[in-house]
């Protein structure tokens, strides 16, 4: 019985606690599981294996598993979502890093639009769909290897973008400290960097942004 | 004639070209003032020394120099402001980098509230201003050293924090790499982290998301 | 017959031999935590496996396990503890760490309070919990990811503070680097740092000062 | 008139506010020291250039200079010292280190005693006075280089030991980083470190041990 | 009498000797440059400052300084170009490696055509000028702070692209290292990366494709 | 269907999609292979798994696969190659990633000379085969540890050297980064650097250059 | 067959090939091995594998494999072993490094004396067994962790000393580089430093200066 | 009065105490130079300034500055030189590191030869000079940038290698750490490393195996 549940969260930030399975021993998963799902009718878990969705399955059947995000989840129906985030990502491996951010945003309510494979190295591709990335009131851009991703999509729109460099490449990448430091010292305007992989972070700050720009 | 002056920047993006004084020589940079003052009828250029303050005098007489922030201006009158960010700075020697985001942010048409000197090894300070801070559409937490203050503000608002490490310390703050480390591993929701040093970079996305909650 | 217990080490230091299981060949260890025992009827390791349990527990079967600490231990029974350590941790994940330095602590004739869960993303929970940590003559404090517990305690307490940055984390931590360089580069008075992960260390220095505190 | 003096500083911790004089503007650091002697009718800083000391002087001609430790000080007399501190520092360079923690916890009521130029390539030098080293509440160990004392003075005493490495060296020292890692990584019980150079948190820590020690 | 000049390289490699200028002392610098110039009635140096022009001034006084790129040199009259470099480059204080890179190429015989600013920040103004840079037999891309440039243009041209980092940008630009990583990690094809600041190395290098191309 | 095939490629740079295998999930896996086969009549992938292999060979058994290079690959017969690539190795365990080079620039159709095993430590054994060193239009050199050989390579041809650091080695061999920084650093002439273990990167940019000085 | 056997080896050094086995191939090893013995008569490997044992013992049953260095050798009898070596090793983990670097040396005919498990934190286990390590014309100093043992024994001897960092550690020990920066930054005089777990290297150089004492 | 000259060391080790000057106050300067001339009848000291020239030659008019190696010494006449240690070095900025290496091998007793300007950019310089390098007891090898001499030397002698880094170089040369990295993994046998332009240690250690061969 160490760690306390941050139940009054939602009350504060306006955000629900959200579970980071990752490490977590099974019964303790499980439990929080289920004591956040009686507490809001719904609950969000991000870095879920595939054995944890077994294990929370067995309290809670109608639990659902997006193997390539790892979000385990229950969520309300009928959720409302408001105004607009584009996701932007370089590569397909990028893609996981980049769902996680998507769902974050939509289990908090907001509309994604994803605009996935753009990586810099054929920037005809992101040039493709400019007004979808142009329109949102905030850009999540995804990116492992070199991470340019960022600074190409933050001299395109006029709205703020949250970069998130991915784990992904080999060598000299780095495990995402080579992307991380492309987009901290990106020459455009109005981007600011969450850690490595940290897909909910960039979904959590999109959707802050969002819902000033929507009130 | 080598660099192109990127005038159309406001259209675009709905902020004006900044200069960034620091390294550019003398002539180019005193033409550069003019130009873009003919242009706007006002100018904002950051990291600018007293030496280049005495240049472009010579040819602006009415540009008004900050030697704590490094900025070198000339700003229309009565221009209006909206909606609020709140700067927060750790020590006194992260208060030139504050100062940089604060100034960004008023020329940008933000207002701007100074909550300096709340270091989190004397928590209280921060808690005294708890309004405040809480009130801000977006805050931008300044601090060097350990960058602590990032992830205990980030915590206490439910509003985006941009972070910005600072080089302030010694040893291994390693010129600021140390602070930057901190913020983005951020335990805290809601940060996102931009440059060492850069206050003008996180003004400029305190203004972009202020916008956005007043539009 | 390669390494020499320093078995005049509690006579040198007041503190007996620990046995660091980590790695060590099965063989190796149960003779090591026999001749411990039979010298001084008790017997204290660290980073103990599962397996190693089940090794020790062939040749000592009132060894005990705790598979959070990774503890293996034999105690006397009524061990008299004096004065009062505060242990403060961060995160769930970093109750090992935590519970590494607490049992180190108690094992040594030392009080420990345990003040679990109490990160600076919430600072209201540790300030709910201020007399606790007060009044203890020496507070430990774990964390991981941005470590920024260490400054925040050390800002509220006149006892030493020993800050013990934990591997946990992704990305930019840096498996506990990134934490180590937030404690070592921290703002607040009477904070000196241990390895990371190093819960033996930090109990042990202070078990040394709750010794002079109480003497 | 951005920052505060922390005036209940030394109630809430027992220690007075200590100028940190790096940086520090002219005029700014003159009525720090005013302010300061005026309430304490004391005053102490660190890091003090030759020319901070002749702007001091101008308004409080009794401070008092010294160019080795770089400490700038208005000290009452007849000032009591209680319990000891034994300070032990590597090589030459290192004196400047050792005299900041020497003279902070001097100031700070302690009496300290010097063990200088015992670094580990003569280790004779540091077993010749064994027992002034072993008779300290606390040892504060100062090195650059390899940063090796630590590691010898830990072994010898049971006491705790604070470990600051310095910035002595070139090449591989990486400006302390290589003394920093040493002293993290020490296989002595009973040791921990603070910042590069941070003589005067190794004074402070010392001095909150030895209080303890005492009382 | 220590340096031996390689007289001989131009023989086995095609290239004349060039003069690292940066840390010669000044008796030895005009020597090499005599000596230099009677061998092969040109002479070609880099890195020199504005007091080296002086001083190789007094025994060769046609010799020409350029303080932008930093290049002392004489050439002959009436060289041969061939085929086509181009040199891209991303912001203004990017200029003077672009320009070492330039001027080595077109010393050793070939065109080079300079498209400088156009930094990814605003893809717009390289798209504007894709015809120059997809003709090049080579194109060298030149970029400091995130380095991007390197990627965006490898995913436009077919032929190879020498990337160059420069030491331009503060706080993780880390004078340059967080460029080259970001080349080295390019997701484009037929990127190879020289040294920070290496505008020299990237010209020889282009010129050598640029002759076997026009050969 | 995320990621969608840049099926124009081979239009664009006259070469066609390869594929990247690591990490990719089976069937997508598959599915690729399956399309690029139908509309070029080859495929051609690196860093496949021997369990890759056996995926692939069940929707195109005539896939063949080089467990060293980890190559997975259908080539259509009779290919012409032109001009010559030599590609050095240093160690034995460079090998996989010098065949990874060779592999691609044959398939890409380039007539390729391998000089394995002449590492630095043994220079006679470069030197017996000069000759065909410096006949190439481009070199590839591929080595791990201390990465010296590229120096070498570069000071004895005229021609371009594509530099290949690998993860060979151990300690500060810092899976390849200590390679790499020599190489980055060489003294020698017309070297440029790819990433660690990138022998696809070298292969492809040293068939862009033999195809430029066959044209 | 891409690797050439450098059989000449020991006509130019006095040393004969060894073989590297980490990452080798079975059937490579295999015939390797058969080869230096059908050359030498004796044959000597490092880094071998449990499993590669079994291997080599199916062709060459004579083979003798220590688990603890990782040595694999068939060895001449009646060897003749001259001068004297000292190995020192700090903590127990450091022996496997410390039998790769005694064994090199045995093998290539030096008499070693093993001084194992004297760490610095207790120097008294060093200066008890000073005789033997001064008597020695070479000096190993193997050590893990902080590494200090290397200073504190180049102070005590007047021949070379040649340290070994290990990767024995945790947290910040970054797998030896904490150990290797310690020793290339020893203050003690006539030490120099060899790669991370590089036992061999350090019994390599450590019989060349042993064999130049007797000679 | 706080450094203690370490007059026995000649007794100890053989090497009478050597000054290390660099930022050592004027005066101190000056009285160990007049009392290790006093005591031996000459003084070697090393990173000596001309300013300290000029103060030594104050009060021993007789004292020798060479400044290219920055050493700084009063030296018996006709002293006796035995054996022989071969100094190579790479380009004509690493002279003063090589220098201070030969120098002060000299200052000890030893023959030594000069192989300078013999960079790995062009072997066949090296080449040329094989002899007097294979002769040598002792080979110190001198090189920055990429430090690719060592591991070329290594190959080439069967007597030990002492490889000196020095920080000569640009951009991701990091002053050295880049050189320090090849050297360390060297694949060559019989070469250890000391701290980047350590030209010092590495005569002390070269004479040390230098007086062993000749015993
Ligand atoms: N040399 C030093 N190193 C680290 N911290 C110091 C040093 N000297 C003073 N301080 C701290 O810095 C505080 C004053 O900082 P400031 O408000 O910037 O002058 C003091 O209260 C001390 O906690
Ligand atoms: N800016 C530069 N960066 C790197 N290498 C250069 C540069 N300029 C000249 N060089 C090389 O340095 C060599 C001359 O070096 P040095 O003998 O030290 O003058 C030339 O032959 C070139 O190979
Ligand atoms: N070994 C390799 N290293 C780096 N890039 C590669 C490698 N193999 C293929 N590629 C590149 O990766 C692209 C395919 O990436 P993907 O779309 O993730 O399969 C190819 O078009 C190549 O440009
Ligand atoms: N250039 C050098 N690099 C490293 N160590 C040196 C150098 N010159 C002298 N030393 C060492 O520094 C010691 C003197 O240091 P110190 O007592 O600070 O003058 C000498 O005895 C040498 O062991
Ligand atoms: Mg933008
Ligand atoms: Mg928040
Ligand atoms: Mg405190
Ligand atoms: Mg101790
Ligand atoms: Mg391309
Ligand atoms: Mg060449
Ligand atoms: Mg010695
Ligand atoms: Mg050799």
């Amino acid at each position: 019985g160490y760690a306390k549940l941050d139940s009054h969260r939602e009350i504060r930030s306006g955000f629900p606690e959200v579970v980071y399975c990752s490490g977590k021993p099974d019964e303790f998963l499980a439990s929080i599981y289920q004591k956040l799902y009686d507490e809001n009718g719904e609950v969000f878990g991000t870095r879920a294996s595939e054995h944890q969705y077994e294990i929370v399955k067995q309290v809670l059947p109608q639990v659902v598993y997006d193997p390539i995000s790892h979000i385990l989840k229950i969520e309300k129906e009928d959720k409302e979502h408001i105004g607009k985030i584009a996701i932007c990502s370089a590569g397909t491996a990028d893609i996981p890093v980049a769902e996680e951010a998507a769902q974050t945003a939509e289990f908090f309510g907001a509309n994604v639009d994803r605009i996935y494979d753009v990586g810099v190295s054929g920037v005809h591709r992101l040039l493709a769909q400019l007004d979808t990335v142009q329109e949102a009131n905030c850009v999540v851009a995804v990116a492992g290897m070199e991470g340019a991703l960022a600074s190409v999509v933050g001299g395109l729109v006029s709205n703020p973008v949250i970069a998130v460099p991915t784990s992904v490449g080999y060598g000299a990448s780095m495990h995402g400290l080579s992307a991380l430091l492309t987009m901290i010292n990106s020459c455009a305007n109005g981007i600011a960097v969450v850690n490595i992989d940290n897909g909910y972070g960039a979904g959590y700050m999109a959707t802050q942004i969002n819902r000033l720009a929507v009130k």
